[in-house]
């Protein structure tokens, strides 16, 4: 590839032309607001000028709803050789151009999963999409052509291609994206009409609970719109479990209660355990989460102060505490000899780094091989180290979610 | 205060004792679980045995339904002078403890707006409280003497003391965290159910609106039963809106659509807009969120990859792009003179820095004072700054969520 052209300079559009003119690649920038494109042309994304002749592929980075009327257009002045969009919405499109565009062949619809809170060109990083899923999905009529270039888009994004058909893409996005979204909304409006104290009591939590509230509703009106089916289902279960669930409060909230309060307790218990098996399907990113990783076990003294230099030593290495776990109370099996295993789980490299730092601190440190390891026994003791102490934390914050049913 | 007590050595326990410690107060631990006292103690936040005289205050840090039976249990042994807790449910306790306490007059309700991902001691902060809201409910009993001992716990822990009455807390708390909580756990038990594809379309957004729901589930059952009558009241609120939603959309998935489509779009649009609105009554603590700082001026010429030397000045002195603005596309007010000038507002000593760094690299740096600032011109130009040149973005992430109505 070595000619591109960027239809609409906001952060996704100014994001892509950034990544692949590191690589080398001509971009040709777009957007019906002039300054914006120039904003884009001015971070080193490429150039303002039109293409002299075709480029090698389109990114049209428009809302939903415009995405057809762009593609027949640029199709129509023939401004490149294939055309992907980066909607987050896919069906649409895909009609729109199976119905609309003069060459529905050179078009395959993307998506990448990629974001940040701000928007507009000036919030553009040409790492935006490394390591995250480009959604592909061609049509009927999707030329080999058309998908290799959506292909070498992706690779040159550093992004990760996942291809599946548009409608199932916007099945599952209606459940992970737009819904959420509406949810989101119903609440922060509630916030309006709580008492005047209720400032003081927003924490963590809510904040990360509502904030993709905030987007601009236009603009969400459009998505959602485009959407709307596949919304309306979920949103209809979602319906029915509230209806389940008032009546569960409900004999909660009554006093005395008896067989109606133990119910209620347990479509409470039910719907929270269902929540938490749901949260395991969602992949987990943190850099804190290298399950996967090696493990370093170090003994510590049951002396005032111990762990606490432990921690401190760890930090030098560049380990958070986050990623230790207390493992035994009795290392020696001696319950004579009181005394703590903490247990490190990191990636490969910081393993290394962790136990040279903690060695040369005298630490008696031992680095587990991957295979001596048993991932049964290692749920086994995470929940038990995880189990709760304190309930004061759960009301303001938030758990990994990793506990089984 | 010389002394305390901690009862519940989980995160919030040890981080207290942590805290207090270091400000040289002997904290004495305790805990159901003899390891975790053992484990607190190990990090430094106090002793595991009991104090031979009263202390002059005991921290509960149990689960709510819990607080009045613990509290009960140490007044009948003269364990502390006065008595708070720090559970995330306060008109429960309340109750048990006028009824049920040997003393009611020596004991005040907290719930300080503080948590992590983790629980357990090894997770504890002594900073944890730092900055943060410490809700205090004096019930009409509460002695001067204890609500003194509290408001000198909460600035031991650098923590801003907030008093309410326990019924208010509740209904707050019902909407900032009750409720978004089962509304986390709701979506995310839809997460099983969709399609297979779903995880690779989980993003930020989706793992932010759900993260919530990890809580261990009999604890969080314990919390939601504490304050059932006023979730039980928002999630009715929720269930109405729900019953106007689910026809709004179904209106819009009807092909062709007419008047019934329009004002389904009003109505969908009519909720996201109530939801940025009432996001406005979260305070926002992002450090980029230092909107009333000052602000710095730069002209930059309107040439490729300027603006990106210029970002990158910034990133020296510490500052990010989020935290920069594009603000006009003419600073001489002269078309023939095409350029940008970029505005970052920062905090004060980082703007001094910035402006040396900037000066230093011979950009064409202002510093603006704030007297000259009119906010109202600011809103307009951060509503031009904001205004989405890529559709793309928000379907995927988040807003600020200051744009006004």
């Amino acid at each position: 590839m070595r000619t591109m052209a960027v239809i609409g300079t906001g952060l996704i559009g100014t994001s892509v032309a950034l990544a692949v003119s590191r690589r080398g690649v001509t971009v040709h920038l777009a957007d019906r607001d002039p300054a914006a494109a120039r904003t884009a042309a001015a971070l080193g994304a490429g150039v303002t000028d039109a293409p002299a002749e075709p480029v090698d592929l389109a990114v049209i980075a428009v809302p939903p709803s415009q995405v057809g009327a762009v593609l027949a257009e640029a199709q129509q002045r023939g401004l490149a050789e294939t055309y992907t969009d980066v909607a987050s919405v896919k069906a649409g499109p895909e009609r729109a151009a199976l119905s609309r565009a003069p060459d529905p062949h050179r078009y395959i619809g993307g998506h990448p999963l990629a974001g940040r809170e701000r928007s507009g060109p000036l919030a553009a990083r040409a790492d935006l999409f490394r390591g995250r899923n480009w959604v592909l999905t061609p049509s009927r009529l999707t030329a080999a052509d058309a998908f290799d270039r959506a292909l070498e888009l992706v690779a040159l994004c550093e992004a990760v291609p996942v291809v599946m058909r548009s409608q199932d893409h916007d099945a599952a996005v209606a459940v992970t994206s737009h819904v959420p979204h509406l949810m989101a909304s119903l609440m922060a409006a509630r916030l309006r009409e709580g008492p005047a104290d209720l400032p003081s009591l927003a924490g963590q939590g809510l904040r990360d609970a509502t904030r993709i509230a905030g987007g601009d509703s236009r603009l969400w009106g459009d998505i959602l719109q485009a959407n709307a089916p596949a919304i309306a289902g979920v949103l209809k279960d979602l319906h029915t479990d509230l209806s389940r669930l008032v009546p569960a409060l409900d004999a909660l909230a009554r006093p005395g209660g008896g067989s109606g309060r133990d119910r209620g307790m347990r479509t409470l218990v039910d719907l929270l355990d269902r929540g938490i098996s749901g949260l395991a399907e969602i992949p987990d990113t943190r850099p804190g989460a290298a399950r996967g990783g090696p493990r370093v076990r170090v003994a510590v003294a049951d002396r005032p102060g111990e762990l606490a230099r432990l921690l401190a030593a760890a930090a030098e290495a560049g380990v958070a505490a986050d990623d230790a776990g207390v493992e035994s109370v009795s290392p020696a099996g001696d319950p004579a000899v009181p005394g703590f295993v903490v247990r490190f789980t990191v990636p490969p490299r910081t393993a290394d780094r962790l136990v040279a730092v903690l060695d040369a601190g005298g630490w008696d440190v031992v680095r587990e091989r991957e295979e001596d390891r048993d991932p049964t026994e290692e749920l086994d003791r995470d929940l038990d180290l995880d189990r709760d102490l304190d309930g004061v934390l759960l009301a303001d914050t938030v758990r990994s979610g990793r506990r089984p049913q």
